[in-house]
């Protein structure tokens, strides 16, 4: 499925890391959210309050989930899952294209 | 406003300038559309197809609109029209929140 129907989309975007993160909110009637984010090249790290499952629609970056002391390389779309109230840290080496869910 | 409820959105995003221009498509169901996008700052120049209607939500950035000579300065929320097949040229100055309508 290549797109959302039925859905609500915030009109402002939500902004991190002086744009260099940016997303989207999308609502779904069932009240569960997605965000469509952006990231440009560069190191971050984001701490999680619900579980996320990270979706990586396009990009190459390295990603260290929590409790790991190894990197894990994503080259191709791929997904990875981030418990709650953990921080994961990221290195994006090309655009970024991502689609967020968040898991109560 | 602050959303669009019952739309259909476009999972993967619009991509241009290495990402330094991003977008998000915004589908009606009478067939119109938006897309949601963030400019970071850097000098620009887009061609129109249709008529666009460019909404500033947040930003600031100077516009050279076609036919013009002054540059509009944009300091705050604003709108501004671009016909069909023309091109216009952005400095933005700071990270740009915008939505953008295409009409027929």
């Amino acid at each position: 499925m290549s797109q959302y129907n039925n859905v609500s989309v915030v009109k402002k975007a939500n902004v991190y890391f002086e744009g260099k993160v940016t997303s989207r909110t999308v609502l779904f009637e069932d009240g569960s959210k997605v965000t469509l984010g952006i990231m440009l090249p560069g190191e971050y790290e984001f701490g999680t309050a619900q579980k996320e499952i990270m979706d990586i629609q396009a990009g190459e970056l390295s990603v260290l989930l929590p409790g790991n002391d190894k990197w894990l390389e994503i080259n191709e779309p791929a997904k990875f899952e981030v418990p709650a109230n953990a921080s994961f840290k990221l290195k994006v080496k090309t655009v970024t294209d991502y689609i967020c869910s968040y898991i109560d």
